[in-house]
């Protein structure tokens, strides 16, 4: 194609999928934009980073400046949520190129009369714009450079700061070259600093063997605040499914006043847009909202997409699951592993859009109650392009909700969840231990592109996880998991009160709790913060 | 976007600015494909590389293989000159992953009916497909899977290797998933393995002080292929300018009878479509390339836009020259050198489509002659857009054509001429000269990026450039050099006879030869090939 553009702009960094996915900041954070900018020749060239808030008309400009090698840096700050639009100009600097040349040539020792016609020539575009001062500098040097008898004057200022300064703030940009447009998401602090603490409300009683409530969580808020934690969540409050509710400790059938696994979503009492009745009333949840506010505590959701078989879903979108020719629908497996409480959702369904648009709803029903904060549930078994969707949906109408993907699962896919928009991602750091394995991991999280998009929470521990480490670990175990995960990410979380109270019996030969909550009711005792020495200890089965 | 595709495709390699820029290969090369392959959740997915020739109509497929951690690979080669498009595809294999399902649950003890149920269905639409043998065997499994009477043999079938390689044979992409487009330029053989092999006509006389002329270079052709060269570059046999014309050794003033520089291009008997009257005919010229042909020899010709003062263009296309207020044009410089006699084009001038298309007719006419192979001159001093779109003019028509540029510049620029279409590139060889500098200098054009675009061609000497590390040096050094250049590139380049004669002498403290050929003629004895003791050392000024 014929084109008189002259700058070549190549490898613009940060970027991720040559801009088709966007990068991510918090407010207030830079973008430290590197990129080549070539011209042919010895031309002397100029580069802008130019950016814009979405919201914003007027593109904002920084110069950038050479660092060498033909490689250039300018830097910005977004300061507002929301969608920045950012790219690379370069242009020959013909003026510039003119103080250049004609330095050069009077250090040389030649007559540069020609030069100063020339000159005069690019001062004339520039006396319009300028202001009185910088006119009359202008005017003078226009005069100066067009009359051979002030010629020592003359190429005096043609090579002077002043009138640099003057070309700099001025610039011709004649046939610029442009970059593609990048786009950097920029979230608000929360994204990228978080605390988190996670519990049970089921097990929040004060009283042995009674069923925790929203207002014991109240009464637990001082607590969670005490111990630094700024954001609470708690696993899934819907109703828990009736038919195929599993038992203690994972077994395939309940027992008369089992409780179920909190993730076997939906039942009679309703399904993701309704409270579990044991919990309180959905005015409560909204109350405890209010209260945790108060300590400076956000209140997370967990939003886990599947279905207990009596969830009212499969009555009334028996289209969204897969029916198999036998009349059922195949349970949530992973062999071994079986999940006969829960129904996977259907995602390659026909009705597939009123399915996203239920999903979408829910979250909006949430957000509208005021969550602002959702931990997802197994992201990674639900397609890449309906987080993507579902997210920049939430965002466009609620730009302060965060997601976490709690993906456990394989790197690229942990990767690919965190660029279809998900603000924070479980990690590997709860399977790290050696320094080998600390330096290899933070490498790649800091140095390579995931560092652009990828903002992970350190957890020790999750209600899935009792990582063979902790088990039968002693205080000082405990407390070097805690502080590498707070010194080595922004965000950290733990699953209390079992963490701080170094509960850590196993499934033998499992990374799983014994007794795990996920089943069953746990009462603790909640007046105190740390139990001091490790149970296992006490009971003399510490052996490592 | 609402879109039920679940597979993504990301991270594909080789591709040069996420395909905005081709790679090069010469036919019969392999393209080793990678990329990362994704599906949320466990399902098999399956995944292809797509390829197609600009001409041919069909796409040609290659499944590709998991290598592990999500990553893919498959290999296909380009048989063809010119352009092929290729992308990778990816789906969900639901004939594939209900087999891996009813493997896992039969080594599991489980029941398998309602899944045999399933398998009937898929095995249905690939029977339209099928051909007889597969056919019948089919139809039987269809039979087989639903009814209860021949479960064993059914579920031996199930998981048989005969029906996988069905389902393999016969996929159904389900919401199948593609990557962008990527192209591979397909050069012929010698844009990758060519040994080049330069001197001047005017040098080729037998008798002492006599211009050289085509029919010398006849004569010489036999010395060149018994050197092994398969590729004779004659520096520009244009008419020389006769206005500042250069003198010997680069002086200013040229004396009677000096020849010029060849790259001072144009005079009154014509310019870049016209030969320099002494070399003789066109004809002759023609006759040149025919016999050089007979030798396995190609003739290479230099391309260099500049303009003696004195070239028809400067009358006839005032408009491609920068004329100043004085009325004059500012020859060319890169202070301190100076090239007065030439004048460089003005690239940034509003007739600019006319020149590059004089410039483009320039090259076919030569083409039109015989030549396939051009050596550009400081292409680095006129815009990338015009070698991109020049050199894809050139091969549209004519696909044999192969670019080397002499650009001895920045790496960036080098670099990113090679993106613009170059075949082959001069390299930072011939400065290249400790262990350590070649194994970052190999390292930097083998195992980065630049290995997808950039073909260096290794010259120890050219005309311009008669190293430090050559100057007063030894056979040893000569033969070192030579080996070098023809083991690390599979293209190398000498300007001889200098180059095999050891001839260096040198201007004080430059890496310029004395006498250089640029600016007058050399008579040498042409009748051997290698001079066996050093010049210098014969001399006694031998002291390295």
């Amino acid at each position: 194609m014929l084109n008189q553009e002259r700058v070549v702009i190549d490898y613009v960094s940060p970027q991720i999928n040559n801009g088709d996915v966007f990068i991510k900041r918090v407010v207030n954070e830079i973008i430290n934009v590197d990129a080549h900018v070539l011209v042919d020749g010895h031309d002397v060239i100029a580069a802008s980073v130019l950016y814009k808030h979405e919201k914003a008309k007027i593109w904002k400009e920084v110069r950038m400046q050479l660092i060498g090698n033909d490689e250039w840096n300018a830097s910005f700050y977004v300061e507002k949520q929301g969608f920045y639009t950012y790219k690379i100009q370069g242009w020959v600097d013909h003026a510039l190129n003119w103080q250049h040349g004609i330095e050069r040539k009077i250090e040389d020792g030649q007559h540069v009369n020609s030069e100063l016609l020339e000159g005069a020539e690019l001062l004339k575009p520039i006396i319009k714009k300028a202001n009185k001062e910088e006119k009359a500098y202008l005017e003078t040097l226009v005069d100066w450079f067009q009359s051979e008898k002030n010629y020592d004057k003359a190429i005096k200022e043609a090579v002077s700061d002043d009138l640099h300064e003057i070309f700099v703030k001025y610039p011709k940009k004649f046939h610029v070259s442009s970059s593609k447009d990048f786009k950097v998401y920029v979230d608000r602090k929360k994204a990228r600093f978080s605390t988190w603490y996670e519990f049970f409300p089921r097990s929040a009683s004060e009283t042995p063997g009674q069923h925790g409530t929203f207002k014991d969580c109240e009464r637990l808020l001082p607590r969670v605040q005490n111990m630094g934690f700024d954001v609470l969540y708690l696993p899934p409050i819907h109703p828990i499914g009736e038919v195929n509710r599993k038992g203690k400790n994972n077994t395939e059938k309940a027992q008369e006043g089992d409780v179920g696994s909190t993730w076997g979503i939906g039942s009679k009492h309703g399904g993701h847009k309704d409270i579990h009745p044991e919990l309180g009333s959905l005015n409560e949840f909204k109350a405890l909202i209010k209260s945790a506010k108060k300590y400076n505590i956000e209140v997370a959701m967990d939003y886990a997409l599947q279905a207990a078989p009596d969830h009212p879903w499969v009555k009334e979108h028996p289209e969204w699951f897969k029916w198999r020719p036998d009349g059922t629908v195949q349970y949530a497996e992973n062999p071994p592993k079986k999940y006969q409480d829960i129904l996977p959702i259907y995602w390659e369904g026909k009705d597939y859009k009123n399915l996203w648009k239920e999903c979408l709803d829910t979250l909006l029903y949430w957000v509208e109650c005021g969550v602002k904060i959702f931990r997802v549930d197994n992201p990674h078994t639900k397609p890449y392009h309906f987080w993507n969707w579902v997210i920049a949906e939430v965002k466009k109408k609620h730009e302060d909700v965060i997601f976490l993907a709690e993906a456990f699962t394989k790197p690229k896919v942990m990767a690919r969840l965190a660029k279809e928009g998900y603000a924070q991602s479980y990690s590997y750091f709860t399977w790290r231990n050696s320094k080998h394995e600390f330096i290899e991991y933070m490498n790649e999280l800091t140095q390579t592109d995931q560092r652009e998009f990828m903002q992970p929470n350190f957890w020790p521990n999750t209600p899935d996880i009792n990582p063979y480490h902790l088990q039968g670990a002693n205080e000082s175990k405990y407390l070097q998991r805690y502080a590498l995960a707070a010194t080595l990410s922004s965000s950290i979380g733990i699953y209390g009160p079992v963490f701080e109270y170094m509960i850590n019996d196993a499934l033998p030969g499992r990374e799983e709790y014994l007794n795990s909550e996920k089943y069953q009711i746990t009462h603790y005792d909640w007046s105190i913060y740390f139990q001091l020495t490790n149970r296992n200890e006490l009971s003399g089965t510490f052996l490592n």
